[in-house]
């Protein structure tokens, strides 16, 4: 078993009105058994497509997992479906009904004789239980392909998959595993992080190499397969260890680190302090601090400057500095940052002040522009960075409050 | 134009590393245009099964929106993969280079060779220009049905579905006109609002009434469908009225209204000010407020008070109400409120202090227990929240920061 397909049913997600997260989950499952995820396929609640996409899927892949479509009412599709698409008939199968009905009577509740159809397999598959819900999966075997049919309730499909589905996975995978990682990275262009890998994500190479950009937030993907965990962690270090050595300091974590705990593991390794005062992040680059459990070792507390008068009084930004300078330049930001560091008593502050837009650019001031202050125990300075004028107002705010951050890691670095 | 196919691309997709929410969005969007989308595909960046699917999308759809693999390197793979479906090849659009020459530009940045290809635009197709980012879009025609390839950043990819497809598609369907609104409200369960509304959610109706939940932010979907515009505000209006009606002060706004947005209204109204001291949410609420543009008018400022230290110090938290009560307390949520109101000279202070997670919870004070504070020119009241032991550290925090504006909504309403 090699390659699998997912298949989500029902007519919610394809008219967008839920976000499928069962098929991330299942790839992230089926990644750790060794298998490689070809295909996520969401189709609403009909029979012809879904019969299709069964067929389909069976010619394709080696495996297949479905979700969705096992309830009891008439937009339930799945069993009927695989029948067909298996050229059989639906059969009820005893004992799957008598769990079901144990299920009502555990609960003090007659069973709708609707419910029946819910123990109804395909001849030569198999009912999967479940013990969470009413809808048993099914198991049938097309072309060779295994399919699996989960219910889509995410924490019925989840249990199911645990405690039947891997086993038998495992069981028929044995001899090969795929495992990956993600190496972060803060501060340089997708492209320019793919020129310096392009030889390392060329096509058909194991270990694969690939990138994703999130906002200046670039992940350089690691995918490797090997025999054993073993040899795959093996190749995966080797290539983890040369993409850190050509990227150097844009590297700032791995896999779940985010720009946050690289900086909050750093400050609380050197057991140092920081505050922040934050003018267009209004808060934000504090909330993101203190997204990380642990933070207050190291997070004291912060000024949200938003008006000039909370600047001054607050921070103890000169008036005429902000008279002279405006709040939104250097001169402001290096003086918020440290207002702040003398007001919490931190090692360091971070200061972010700048036009998040949509109104109030100017020529020499544009939207997207924003002054970052960064006070330590030996110097103040700032630096400014125009993001771009046509960025949203969320984004831009975002985009600053991450670098406000990776401003710090340079600093501690 | 009537049916549709959404079709995501990435490795990171398929891995289970990323959850696709622009399939989502798009079915939303789509929908409103009165386009029912019948199938989501993800594929991995990978050539020859993206060639498959575009062709098998343009055989069994009037329109496929494309998301993904328009990036500069060589796992993108999405241009060449059109041209190869149409049985065409690529060629550099000059127009689209020079806008990612000035894209660069504009950011005193160099264009990276590498960056050149992402003008490539399969011959009898066009580049769609990307004003946030570098990836121009594709658009190309195959046997008679329109593919729209946008990037997968997903704020580059709604700004130009927005502003590019949305309008071509209007144009190609009109006749029948499908539109939605939504009412928004906050503080009362899904199932409650599903009660009262049973009625209205009757299957089958036009407009068809549902709702969606988002940490007790409960939105009340309405479409309807009918011969023009006119036609389909006139139900909708009629519809929302009487939402409205049932639901009475649950209800804050409509449409794209967040309570943030809701409280600045009714601030800016009465020209009346808001600060905020921040423990548990660690500069959330600030974020969150000054998230709207023109939030300048009526928030001032804030404090963001993690350690009792700067409780104590920036908020005038007497130290012995702190020892008494400690820092998750009624007291010290109106004490920091009031300490607010006073540093800041607002109308309005709101202040939160809670046990975030996921440690530093006791019987008396478990995890996902916020206290809030308020003051205002006749009162300081405080209140006190479970959200609940299992909750995640984010989803804890995000809660409590909407909880406070919807109090001060209360407090002004």
């Amino acid at each position: 078993m090699r390659r699998a397909w997912i298949i989500s049913i029902g007519t919610e997600l394809t008219l967008g009105q839920s976000v499928d997260t069962n098929s991330a989950w299942l790839s992230q499952q089926l990644a750790a058994l060794g298998i490689r995820v070809e295909r996520h396929v969401t189709i609403a609640d009909e029979h012809a497509p879904l019969v299709d996409v069964l067929r389909q899927s069976a010619g394709s892949s080696d495996l297949v997992v479905v979700t969705g479509g096992l309830g009891p009412t008439d937009d339930d599709l799945t069993r009927a479906a695989l029948a067909e698409a298996a050229n059989t008939r639906l059969e009820r199968d005893q004992a799957a009904l008598e769990r079901i009905r144990a299920f009502f009577a555990k609960r003090n509740r007659p069973m709708p004789e609707r419910n029946c159809v819910q123990a109804d397999v395909p001849i030569g598959g198999r009912s999967l239980p479940n013990d969470r819900g009413t809808a048993p999966g099914v198991f049938i075997a097309m072309c060779g392909t295994a399919i699996y049919a989960l219910p889509g309730v995410p924490f019925e499909m989840k249990a199911m998959f645990e405690a039947q589905v891997a086993p038998e996975i495992r069981t028929a995978a044995k001899g090969r595993v795929v495992r990956s990682r993600v190496v972060r990275t803060f501060g340089r262009p997708e492209s320019e992080i793919g020129e310096q890998l392009s030889d390392l994500m060329a096509r058909g190479r194991n270990p694969e190499v690939g990138t994703t950009a999130d906002m200046g937030d670039i992940g350089v993907r690691i995918n490797a397969i090997a025999d054993s965990a073993e040899a795959c962690d093996a190749l995966l270090e080797r290539e983890e260890r040369e993409v850190r050595r050509r990227l150097g300091p844009a590297v700032y974590g791995r896999d779940a680190d985010t720009l946050a705990v690289a900086v909050g593991r750093m400050l609380a390794e050197r057991g140092q302090t920081v505050s922040v005062a934050e003018s267009c992040t209004g808060g934000m680059l504090g909330a993101i601090l203190t997204d990380v459990p642990g933070s207050s070792r190291y997070f004291l507390g912060g000024v949200i400057a938003y008006a000039n008068e909370v600047k001054i009084k607050r921070l103890d930004v000169p008036a005429e500095l902000l008279r002279r300078h405006g709040a939104v330049s250097e001169e402001t930001a290096a003086a918020m940052a440290a207002g702040a560091r003398a007001a919490f008593e931190s090692t360091y502050a971070l200061a972010t002040t700048g036009v998040a837009g949509p109104d109030g650019g100017s020529p020499e001031k544009p939207v997207g522009m924003v002054c970052f202050g960064i006070a330590g125990p030996a110097s103040v300075r700032a630096r400014t960075i125009r993001y771009g004028e046509t960025l949203p107002r969320g984004v831009i705010r975002h985009w600053a409050a991450r670098t406000a951050l990776n401003l710090l890691r340079m600093e501690l670095g």
